[in-house]
C-alpha cells in the first residue's frame, strides 16, 4: 500500500491518477464482429458463440422450460434474499417517478415536460464464474417501473449451452421480456442491429470486460445509446479518529476483490487510522478466497493523510469517486459539500456491499472520474423527457413580435414568416 | 417534393430514411488539432484561429470593454425581445427543479437521491452569418439555474477579431462566466484539455458544423461528456382536413431554410391537404431570402398520405422526429400516444419558431431518430443525480443476511465479510 502524507496540491493529479487502459488493439476485433453480425444475423451470432464460448447452440432464446428448471434449483433462502433486495430497489426507484411539469409562461403559452419510457432496452450481464444476478435487479427493476415495452437480456452460455440459474431466476422475476444466450461483442452487436432471434434496442446497459466496453462504445456510432462509459470499479473512504479500522479495511477489501485494476483509496485526517487500517487489511486479506486478486489491487491502493477536512473534501471532489464512504464524526460536512461522487455511504454500519445488493440504491455507477458529469443508473435512465407547447391566438399575439425580431436578427426569415402569417390572419379575423 | 400515398409498412424504413453523413475523412483533421492543442495550449489555439478564421488574436478572452460595446450596439427592441424569451425560458426550466427524494426502504435503511450541478460546463456557439444568440439562452439559462460554477462560452471571431454583439450581449445577460474567441475543432479541444486561457470543462453543449460534431465525439474519449449526438435538423407535421395549409407550409419552410440537408415531412390523413400544402410552399418559397437552400431541402421533403390516425402515429413513432407539429382535430390522440419526439407543437398558433425562441421550451433537441432514447436539453442536463444511504445498527441487522447470501452466491467473499464483521460486532455489543 502506498502511504502518502500531506500531498501538495500541485501533486494531486498525479496522486489521484487512475490506471489507463488501451483499447486500440481491441477495436479491429470488435469492428469485424459488428460487420458480420450486421450482414449475417443469427448465423454469425452462432458462429461467434461457438468460437468464443465453445458451444454450438440450437436455439439462442432461453426457453420456458429452462426458466422453470432454474426456479427449482435456486434455494429458498437465496430467493428470499433476492426478494428483499427487489423490494428495496423497487421502493427507492419508484420514489424517483416525476410528474408532468406544466407552466403557462405567459398568458396563452402553455409548456409542459413529460417523461416517457424508452421503448426497447437491452441489458448485458457477463457470464463466467461469478453470476452477477444483482445487476439484473439494478437494471430490470427500473426498466420495468419506467414502462419499457421490450427488455432484452443477453448473457453468454457456458460450455453446456446453459445460463446460470440465478441469472435466469432473477431475470424472470424482474420482468425481462426476452433472455438470449449470447455474450461479448456479438451480444452488443446483436442488440445494435437486431437479428431474427435478438431484438434491436435503443439503449444498452450493463457491465462487461474490455471487449464489451469497446463494443458498447462502437454501438453508439450506430444510433444506440449506452448507460455510461465504463472503467474499473473504485472506492474512496474518508475516515477520522472515530472510524473503525476493521470496518474500513473490510470495505477497502470488498472493492479490491473485484479485480486487479480496482481502485482503493483512504483519505484521512488521522495518522493513527493509516496504521490501524494497514494492519487490519493484512489480517483480513489472508482468509479471502480471491486474495490473489485483492492483494494486487491493495498494493496499488493509497492511504492519504491530509491536515484537515477542507483539504480532504477538495481532494475527494478532484477525484470524483464511484463509491464514497464517510466514516467521520462531522459527516454532514462531507454529505453537504461532496460535489462529485456516484453513491455515498454514511457511517459505521453502511458498507459498500449494502448498496451493491440490498439497500435500494443502484449499483451501476459512474467510475473513472465520470461522477463529475454522469449520474448513476436511476429511473430516468430508462426514460427520456419530452416537451410540449400549445399556444392560443392570444398567446402568439403575446410572444409573436419577440419571435419575429429574434428570427430576423438571426437571419432566419422563414422562421419569422411562420409567425407573421399567423399574426396577420388574426388581424384580419 | 415527394408525394407518397399509403406506403406499405414494409417500406417505412426506406420512406423514413434520413440522409447519411460520412465523417471518416474529417477524423484525421480533428485528431491533429486535438494533439496540437493538448501539447501546445494557447499557442496552438492562436495558430488554428489564424488558419481557419483568418485573424491573429492578441487575447483569446473577450474583455469587459467589448461586452460594454455590444450592449450599446444592440437595439432596445431586440433587447426587449431577448428579455421576454429569457423570462419564459427561465420560468419553464426553473419549474423542472426536483427536490431531494428520500425513502426508508426498510427500518433503519435510509436512501436518498439528490441532484448536484456539473461544476464546469462549456457552450459552443457557431459564428458565421447567422449569430445563434438564441442558443445561448437555451444553454446558459439552465446552466445558471442548475448552479454550474464555471460556464465557458466559445465562439469563433470574425476577420476583425470580434464576436457578434448579439452573442456577447446574450452571454453576458445569461451569466456566462468566460467568453473565449475560439471556434471549430480548436474550441472543443481547448475545453477538453484546458489551456492557459480556456478552462477545462466536464461537459460540452451546443451545435456546430461537421467538424465540431466530430470534435465533440472525440472529446468523449478524453473523459468529457456531450449534450447529445448531432444530426441535421428535422420537422414532422401531422395534419388533417382541418389544418391550415398556409400555416403548415410556413412551418415546413422554416425548417427547410436551416440547411440543404434539413428533413421536412408532412404526414396526413387528407389528400386535399397534400395538394394545398404543395401550392402554399411554392407561393411562400419565392419570397424567402434563403430560398436556394430551402428549395433543395423541400425537394427532398416528403408528403405522406395514410388512411387513418393509428397508421400515422405508428409511422411517426418509427421516425421519432426532433420537432413534431400536431394540426389535427383529434390532437389528444397524438399528444397521449406519441412515444418518440423531441418537442411537440400543438395547434394552429404554435409554430415551431415559437419553441426555437420564446415559448420557454428548449430548442436543443435530439434529431436523427435519437428522440427514441435521448432527452432534449433540460435542467437535468446540467446536473447529475447522486445517491446516499445511511444504515443504522438496526438497519444492517435487517438486511445483512440477505447481503451475505447474495454476495456469497456471486462468489464475492470480501463483500460478504464487510457485513459479517459488522453483524458480529453488534452481537458482541
Amino acid at each position: 500500500m502506498k502511504k502518502i502524507y500531506n500531498p501538495d496540491k500541485t501533486t494531486w493529479l498525479e496522486v489521484l491518477k487512475r490506471p489507463t487502459q488501451t483499447v486500440a488493439d481491441i477495436e479491429n476485433t470488435v469492428l469485424n464482429v459488428f460487420d458480420k453480425v450486421k450482414s449475417e444475423g443469427d448465423i454469425a451470432i452462432n458462429e461467434f458463440t461457438q468460437k468464443f464460448d465453445g458451444v454450438l447452440l440450437d436455439e439462442i432464446l432461453v426457453s420456458v422450460e429452462e426458466i422453470e428448471e432454474a426456479k427449482n434449483i435456486i434455494s429458498e433462502e437465496l430467493k428470499e434474499a433476492i426478494g428483499l433486495a427487489k423490494s428495496n430497489i423497487e421502493t427507492f426507484h419508484a420514489a424517483q417517478k416525476t410528474s408532468k411539469i406544466s407552466v403557462e409562461t405567459v398568458d396563452g403559452v402553455s409548456c409542459w415536460q413529460e417523461k416517457r419510457p424508452i421503448q426497447k432496452v437491452g441489458l448485458y450481464i457477463p457470464g463466467g464464474t461469478a453470476p452477477l444476478f444483482s445487476t439484473i435487479l439494478m437494471l430490470a427493476i427500473p426498466a420495468n417501473l419506467a414502462g419499457c415495452q421490450e427488455i432484452v437480456l443477453c448473457s453468454p452460455p457456458n460450455k453446456e449451452g446453459k445460463i446460470n440459474p440465478a441469472i435466469l431466476y432473477t431475470a424472470n422475476l424482474c420482468g425481462v421480456t426476452k433472455i438470449c444466450k449470447v455474450g461479448g461483442i456479438q451480444a452488443v452487436a446483436g442488440m445494435t442491429f437486431g437479428t431474427k432471434s435478438i431484438p434491436q434496442v435503443y439503449k444498452i446497459f450493463g457491465p462487461g470486460n474490455q471487449f464489451v466496453t469497446v463494443a458498447k462504445q462502437l454501438a453508439t456510432k450506430f444510433g444506440v445509446a449506452i448507460d455510461m462509459p465504463a472503467g474499473p470499479s473504485e472506492l474512496l473512504v474518508v475516515a477520522d479518529d472515530n472510524a473503525n479500522a476493521a470496518f474500513v479495511a473490510s470495505d477497502l477489501l470488498s472493492q479490491a476483490e473485484h479485480g486487479k485494476d480496482s481502485q482503493v483509496i483512504m483519505v484521512t485526517t488521522s495518522k493513527k487510522m493509516i496504521d490501524g487500517v494497514e494492519q487490519e487489511i493484512e489480517k483480513q486479506l489472508e482468509i479471502l478466497p480471491r486474495k490473489d486478486i485483492a492483494r494486487i489491487a491493495i498494493e496499488n491502493s493509497k492511504l492519504i493523510y491530509v491536515e484537515n477536512d477542507e483539504l480532504a473534501l477538495d481532494l475527494i471532489n478532484e477525484y470524483g469517486p464511484e463509491h464514497f464512504i464517510v466514516c467521520v464524526k462531522n459527516e454532514d460536512f462531507y454529505i453537504n459539500n461532496i460535489a462529485n461522487a456516484g453513491s455515498v455511504f454514511i457511517g459505521d454500519y453502511t458498507p459498500e456491499s449494502a448498496g451493491d445488493y440490498a439497500s435500494g440504491t443502484n449499483h451501476t455507477l459512474p467510475t473513472n472520474g465520470y461522477a463529475k458529469q454522469y449520474s448513476g443508473v436511476n429511473l430516468d435512465s430508462f426514460m427520456k423527457s419530452m416537451t410540449f407547447q400549445k399556444i392560443s391566438a392570444k398567446g402568439i399575439q403575446n410572444i409573436g413580435t419577440a419571435i419575429e425580431l429574434m428570427a430576423e436578427a438571426e437571419g432566419l426569415q422563414a422562421h419569422k414568416n411562420a409567425v407573421t402569417l399567423r399574426l396577420e390572419s388574426l388581424k384580419k379575423g
